[in-house]
């Protein structure tokens, strides 16, 4: 497919047409054409220049600019409304050899959109609904890979922000990818972000901290996103300074896609805009159009090069049904692998399971779906019903290293003196670790490092648990 | 024969003589007896007193002083080289069926002493010369009991000190000892010391930050002894003061035989004394000869309920081989079951091989011996062919942590930059752990909890890879 579709061409017809409008606006003089004919010529090329960035991720500049050093970026943008590349663009879907994805079984509950399936990668099988633990710097915080595969993880979630960041993509690439830099023991898929959420979340995080939304997020996003700061930023991408060693670094939609390649990701998550929290209609809207111009060019670098990699759309829009509407409408028209849900999903979980049930039934149902950074046990048991496949979130492993560890009878803080004396094990309803409360409580008191292990293992597997009795429920008809 | 034993008659015998002598003092007076006869006469009666101490580790309170609440703790101890309880206080040593030593091989090299054996234990088998890694609170620093296991630990150095002040003896006992309290999935044999190496580090903190005592035992002061203190010393025991919640502990011969009994450990260590590095001949002496008397009252408090643990004598005497020979020819003529090493050994490796030269040979070679607190790489290799069987350390767990793994071609800095993109093995000649230098390199960079995991795993291994070396050197007669 990729061999086929003609990548090229489709860039060399813009040249020749931004060629042929600048040679006509050149041959023009103001005796020849009126003024608004040469305005609106100009209108013409500068859309015609935006095209091709929209191709090829790089500013148009002509032979004579390249020789005078010049560059034209501010005047590019004509307008925040510009359309992203047409589902014409784009070879059309087909089925991936190397990425499947098989529904086993649709709940018949009425009114139940839940489903048991199974994602087919490279390096492994997922089975959904699967709750996916982050491991911002490819590595889950004091979890080895032996310990996470032995505790059921079957997808990993990476941050590119951080991997960018260090160890940088060319370490990762000779080490041979993300698997093997990390010595994944068997196969175990990961699925990388776009470095976006981070930039973003960053420079949003005046505007966000008084935000009302959903805890998890607000969390994430100042323990992960040191004290980087957002440069500039463009219709090209965005320059940020590293959180790590002040470097400047430039993220693109297509910088993002190569650098999610020399990861060697199964899934790779195109570049997209965070809006802050409180924000117009207007400026929400122009966000929404940003990312789609971003992630189809994010999908046209990947179906480039595709290798083994899947890519997953992000379904952006806010609140906002009708430009979620419109979002997931053009992002179904464009040839990804699966469908990720990113951007603000209401100030409480109420919004976000309202949001989902409008949203989910929009959602191609032969493909995958993804809820980004959200998975802490009531939106998990929530959004499964309304059709969820997959979902990561730092919340159970931050959640067990900071002392509160997962029941079937509730949350459990086990910096708590009434567990000291409590040799039973953590959750008697639950067999996922042989230690005691006692001695987690022991190891929490006397900061031992393995009490992090324990305890973010301990919510690891009761998260598997609680996937793994909801895929039961969905295949007995009951969610 | 703990059974047969006349160990209260033994108690009761001290009791006659300490009324009969009390009563004779009570009946004579100045002008039946002379002064002399009855100063001598107190004198003797002090000494028994000190004997029922000896014997039960209480002071003797007669009915008169018990009424009036008194004590004489400070007239007891008439002479600070008042001898141990003799070995005829005590039963025969006689062979355990749950510990038992093997000499597998000894060298015919000549002028070796090394040893393979086997330590049987209730536990589980320590096939020796054998690395002991440390759990000071019941959990190795970052490192899980299975991953111990898979790593290859056959038996683990923790500390009554820091299980005394948390969790407390009864949560270990109600827990079934430290074994089950850290779930330890199969079996791994526990050697606990007696907290009194922890208690006096600290109190001589000061004397010992400029000594130049081997490296590895001063870092282990500052390292493990946090601020606590000690209160009182005294023939009985010592009082400190809880590093970590200001409580007041009691630390005698008993109480630690009483704690480790508790705890269930497999090899347990008597209360000893840890004189300060400077000291003068004089007082050296005495602080043998109390570590005597009080190891004396550990084994007698040990073999009264001897359960199925092992106890080991400490050898003393610091750098003076007159004292060190009086040591163990004292130890070895009690029923110990093993001896370790203990004290200071010198200013430098040079001097801990020349004080183990001389001291080895007269170790009872029918019995394993443990050097303390000394497990790096050129102190194994120095020590093991004058005959040292097992020898527990941080140093090699520690080490990691701060960036420094172990190699076959010394020691390397993970935290350079000239690892980052090193894809190859921590140690070629040395299989440990599948992960890279580079992957180590970042995980360190980017405080990544499992780096000292894997680091730590790594120096594990290659510790126990090194002993494998050095047995089949034993075996082969090359060392």
């Amino acid at each position: 497919m990729a061999e086929v579709w003609p990548w090229q061409a489709q860039v060399d017809s813009v040249v020749e047409r931004i060629k042929a409008k600048g040679a006509q606006l050149r041959a023009s003089n103001e005796s020849t054409h009126s003024a608004e004919t040469r305005a609106a010529w100009l209108k013409e090329l500068l859309l015609l220049k935006h095209e091709y960035l929209q191709f090829t991720g790089e500013y148009f500049v002509s032979e004579g600019e390249r020789k005078q050093r010049k560059r034209q970026r501010a005047q590019l943008l004509v307008d925040k409304l510009t359309p992203p590349l047409p589902p014409s663009a784009f070879p059309p879907w087909a089925e991936r050899d190397f990425f499947r994805f098989e529904v086993v079984h649709s709940s018949r509950k009425p009114g139940s959109r839940a489903r048991v399936g199974r994602i087919v990668t490279p390096h492994g099988v997922i089975d959904t609904p699967c709750f996916v633990p982050v491991g911002t710097n490819g590595a889950l915080k004091g979890v080895t890979s032996d310990q996470a595969l032995e505790a059921g993880v079957q997808l990993m979630f990476c941050n590119t922000y951080h991997l960018l960041v260090h160890p940088g993509p060319a370490v990762v690439e000779a080490a041979g990818g993300l698997h093997a830099f990390m010595a994944h023991p068997r196969t175990m898929p990961i699925i990388t972000d776009s470095g976006g959420f981070q930039v973003f979340s960053l420079a949003n995080a005046c505007a966000d901290e008084e935000g009302p939304e959903l805890k998890s997020r607000r969390k994430r996003n100042q323990d992960d996103a040191g004290t980087g700061t957002v440069l500039a930023l463009s219709e090209q991408g965005v320059h940020f300074r590293s959180y790590l060693d002040n470097r400047e670094i430039f993220l693109s939609p297509e910088s993002t896609v190569d650098a999610q390649k020399r990861f060697g990701s199964d899934i790779i998550i195109p570049l997209d805009e965070l809006p802050p929290y409180h924000v117009t209609p207007e400026r929400l809207k122009e966000s929404v159009y940003l990312s789609h111009r971003w992630m189809a060019r994010s999908l046209r670098r990947h179906l480039q090069d595709q290798r083994k990699q899947a890519m997953y759309g992000v379904v952006h829009g806010g609140t906002d049904h009708a430009l979620r509407r419109e979002s997931i409408e053009y992002l179904a028209s464009l040839p990804f692998d699966g469908f990720a849900i990113g951007g603000s999903l209401g100030q409480d979980r109420a919004e976000m399971v309202e949001l989902l049930t409008f949203l989910l039934p929009l959602v191609p149902s032969h493909k995958p779906n993804h809820l980004l950074g959200i998975a802490d046990e009531e939106s998990v048991v929530a959004s499964i019903p309304l059709g969820v496949d997959t979902f990561d979130s730092c919340n159970p492993t931050r959640l067990a290293r900071h002392g509160t560890l997962m029941t079937r009878a509730g949350q459990l803080r086990i910096t708590s003196l009434k567990y000291a004396d409590d040799h039973g094990p953590i959750d008697p309803q639950t067999p996922t670790i042989s230690q005691s409360r006692a001695y987690l409580h022991h190891l929490y008191k006397q900061h031992e490092p393995i009490y992090a292990t324990l305890a973010s293992l301990h919510n690891i597997r009761y998260m598997h648990a609680l996937t793994k009795r909801l895929r039961d429920g969905i295949l007995k008809d009951e969610i």
